[in-house]
């Protein structure tokens, strides 16, 4: 490729409101155009890299019996309501009604056309288990799509599914796919991509994985345990906590004036704030007349994503002085509202001598006794882990990292193969429900989290197997007969072995440093009127900044093991 | 691939309504699926013959300086209110609103997001010409999708946009693309594969030719001389028909009672049909009190493409009693109907002694003559081309036969590049809107017009290029250890060098033998106790029938030399 023809525009600057790095970086070299909010156009250099990593990921689905099929984009409304998923999904599926007025939906994940393609085409326990995959366009509606390639709506994304005729069968299947994505990680060149263990958020099964990029852009918090193996999202991680014992005593109101927040009690009563029980009010997304009243330890925060799976559905903080509560005041004894769902963090199982709010303006109650005075049924953990708690597992610190989830994986169930009236005869020649794995990999996120972790100050810093180009070849002073002949004779023989990318431009050096820099390509061969004096090149390693002069008879069997030598740690 | 592992239906009958063979065949061989009306699902063995087409292409564009990118399935209105296509197209466009109520839509071509990806990233002349080009998802909502693949909602498609300095050098790498079109459906195997001068129809350019594969389900209607090489589609194609002369006479008002079609009034009047001028009434769509009435020869039929580019819009045949006009007695000569637009077809222009309606209830005039009674200002063409009729370039017969479009080439001028405000700099100095030029290819399509084309009473017969797999190994008594063991070892040392799909499952010979010609795998490889009595294999040729027997020795080279045969008719 000749870098005149390329079609890609060079930014010099950052554009306005773009902050995260690979968002900038993707923009700037020419490998992402912004469409529209969330929706963008792969440009030539960003198409390589991504049918580079496609690539990647189709080998080693096949490596694990993959099957390659292409499921629809646009899906009829029937499919999805047989799953639920038409109703219970919320704005972020796309609907519409076609020219005939049936609604129609755009696809965010194939669990019901998997079912659907499935279904009838085996039959038998023995065929079992297999897995199909996709690579394919799914489109979300987010709320909030950010940070370039990161969270977007429109996305390629390879899904897969497994069915199984039993639980363990499904499980050692899910090991296999979850070797194959570490494979598949690390074949892409990422360094700090982790498996932790996840919510299954609305895919609605039993066990999750997420594969999470360790890098600062990341949006998820992952605990990591700084001694075991423990690792988990922070939607479902959980810690050990230190108990605290306060003296028991007799229950009783006390005056605590404007007294509201955790902060406020604990001054007024000069108690700590572990002492206090903190009530946080919410309503049942889609339902505003509901209310749920989360109880945990004052010092700690609430896990929404812990909560939601608890009361059944998403929740948002709620304006509770409608609903006749005392903001501020709220507590578990006395609390008169009906219908309301009360949630108690395991923080305050068991304690004593705590203070609630007595649910009147300027009262707290003290030495509440949650065996005596609430006697609530079961205690749920919805608390949030924070850093330096206890590993539930060694019991030693968990640290908090961010993470960016490039890759995920499910054991869903027979939630859709039931809902779904899908069955196979097992050994007894009963009819069963098989048992569905299920396993994703955006392909932009991880195109754009691979330069979250490896660019540089100058730009990015590709690695070699999912690299647009291997080589950039660089001539300097193509106004210069010998340098252009020579330049034009590489960029053939070069082109023969490894894909090169020449910058044929009659510009400045500098333009054509900074901009291979930028693009990231890994290696780069520079000749200019000088270098060619001495018959030879000079070749820069983008990763190490390395620079090494070669004669212009070995340049070949150079580069070709300077190649492999990058390529070794992705294999 | 185990054929007891692979995800696919095998139909025995053909599926009820099923009219097409390609959609039959396809569905039974368990290469497809629907979804819903329109939309489809490419099982394992329909995506690897659709990756195996789309290698092709790929391979091909890349060839004429092709830059693959990716642009979105969604996109904003506002990208295609600049070309003013969100409101020319109808409703085949899916319109819907995003969750912040902005109008989207589902992207069924993409000159729009070309011009938006290119603009600003090229500036100057001497970097074009360049093309980019994209295999993605298109939906298009199809008022009657039919016949499987061929006619579709969702498919897979290839498109190009090229841009231009000048319109000779559009001209110019035209014609490469010419080539290249040619190329790709002859590696793809199809046999009858033409092109033909096509309308440019929503598009909008000067020129466009299409790849018609000519075969009996095919929708389009070619027309092709018999002599030279003057090909077109229908839409556009013209021809010399015969001149007939009928003598002068006074223009009057003659009596023919209820005579109103063309037959009745040619018996009651005992005239020949051509003697006659048949009118055709018609509104404009979206505009139902338009009038558009197209007169022509009695023996020839309007063709509405043609009157669609003359008026300006699509045009629907009109119930015109409404109107005032007198059915079956519509004539050019007193005509009294404000805003009609009146189309004269060149098959009467300069014609005297003709017959016309009267526009009053059982009467016609005769003795006609156009440039004294009507004086017509520009005839047009609007006649459809009949089988017999000459060549407009050599006078020869020309006949009619139909054709899949399974590709078509446009040159688009500077409608988008205007319209959108694209420019660059030319040699000059100047800024200029680049001239475009776009080019599609149907994967779906290609891939069902194959079938259409190559299948016979068994099944279907892949090219080698673009089968599934190139060996069918079909061991006969799976229930025979040596056969088992023998099998295995084949599957295993085939598969190092060739793709083999592998029959292992415990049934008839009948059933293995018909899925594998259903299937329609290039090659088959069998082995039954009796063979392996003789070391042998025995080897069927799909396409021909023939067979051979080999010794298990040379089986591999045998093979490698098939193959080879096989494939030499497609590069």
């Amino acid at each position: 490729m000749r870098v005149s023809k390329l079609v890609s525009e060079r930014l010099k600057d950052i554009p306005n409101g773009v902050v995260a790095k690979s968002h900038s970086l993707l923009l700037r070299a020419g490998y992402i155009k912004q469409v529209s909010n969330g929706i963008y156009t792969l440009m030539p250099a960003g198409q390589r890299v991504s049918l580079k990593i496609i690539n990647i990921i189709r080998e080693e689905m096949n490596k694990i019996g993959g099957q390659e099929v292409l499921m629809p984009v646009v899906m009829p409304k029937e499919l999805w309501e047989k799953s639920g998923r038409f109703n219970s999904i919320g704005q972020e599926m796309v609907r519409f009604k076609d020219r005939n007025n049936h609604d129609m939906l755009l696809g965010m994940t194939h669990e019901e056309a998997a079912v659907h393609l499935c279904q009838n085409t085996i039959k038998s326990y023995d065929q079992l288990p297999y897995m199909i995959y996709q690579i394919q366009t799914k489109f979300r509606d987010e709320a909030r799509p950010r940070a370039g390639l990161l969270r977007v709506k429109e996305f390629t994304m390879k899904d897969a599914y497994s069915f199984h005729t039993s639980q363990k069968d499904l499980e050692n299947y899910y090991k296999k796919v979850y070797k194959s994505y570490q494979t598949i990680f690390k074949r892409m060149g990422m360094k700090n991509c982790i498996a932790v263990s996840s919510d299954s958020g609305m895919m609605g099964g039993q066990k999750a994985d997420e594969f999470q990029l360790l890098v600062e852009a990341g949006e998820d918090n992952i605990i990591i345990c700084s001694h075991c193996d423990y690792k988990a999202n922070m939607e479902i991680a959980t810690s050990i906590i230190d108990k605290v014992t306060f003296n028991d005593g007799k229950l009783q109101e006390v005056y605590t004036e404007d007294a509201k927040s955790i902060d406020e009690v604990s001054n007024y009563l000069k108690i700590d704030q572990k002492q206090i029980i903190k009530a946080v009010c919410y309503a049942i997304e889609g339902d505003p007349n509901s209310v749920v009243v989360a109880f945990i330890r004052g010092d700690k925060e609430i896990n929404e994503a812990k909560l939601k799976k608890i009361v059944g559905g998403d929740v948002v903080v709620k304006d509770i002085s409608e609903d006749g509560l005392v903001k501020g005041n709220i507590g578990p004894i006395g609390l008169t509202i009906d219908n309301a769902i009360l949630v108690f963090d395991k923080s305050i199982s068991g304690q004593k001598g705590l203070v609630c709010g007595a649910n009147k303006e300027k009262y707290h109650l003290i030495n509440v006794n949650m065996e005596r005075d609430v006697k609530v049924k079961t205690y749920y953990d919805i608390a949030k882990v924070s850093e330096g708690e206890k590993c539930p597992i060694c019991g030693h610190p968990l640290n908090i990292k961010k993470g960016i989830e490039v890759g995920n994986i499910f054991q869903l169930g027979t939630k859709y193969t039931k809902s779904m009236g899908m069955t196979i005869q097992d050994r007894n020649g009963e009819q069963i429900n098989p048992i569905m794995g299920c396993y994703g990999i955006g392909v932009g996120r991880s195109l754009a989290g691979i330069v979250e972790e490896l660019s540089d100050e100058k730009g990015i810093v590709w690695p070699i197997a999912i690299a647009p180009w291997q080589i950039y070849l660089s001539p300097l002073r193509m106004d210069d007969d010998n340098v252009k002949l020579k330049a034009e004779e590489l960029y053939k023989s070069l082109s023969k072995k490894f894909e090169v990318i020449y910058d044929d431009r009659n510009v400045s050096a500098g333009i054509k440093l900074t901009d291979s820099e930028l693009m990231g390509i890994p290696i780069r061969v520079l000749i200019s009127p000088r270098s060619l004096a001495n018959q030879g090149a000079e070749i820069t390693i983008r990763k190490t900044g390395e620079k090494i002069m070669v004669n212009l008879k070995e340049l070949k069997s150079f580069l070709a093991k300077t190649c492999k030598e990058l390529r070794r740690n992705y294999e």
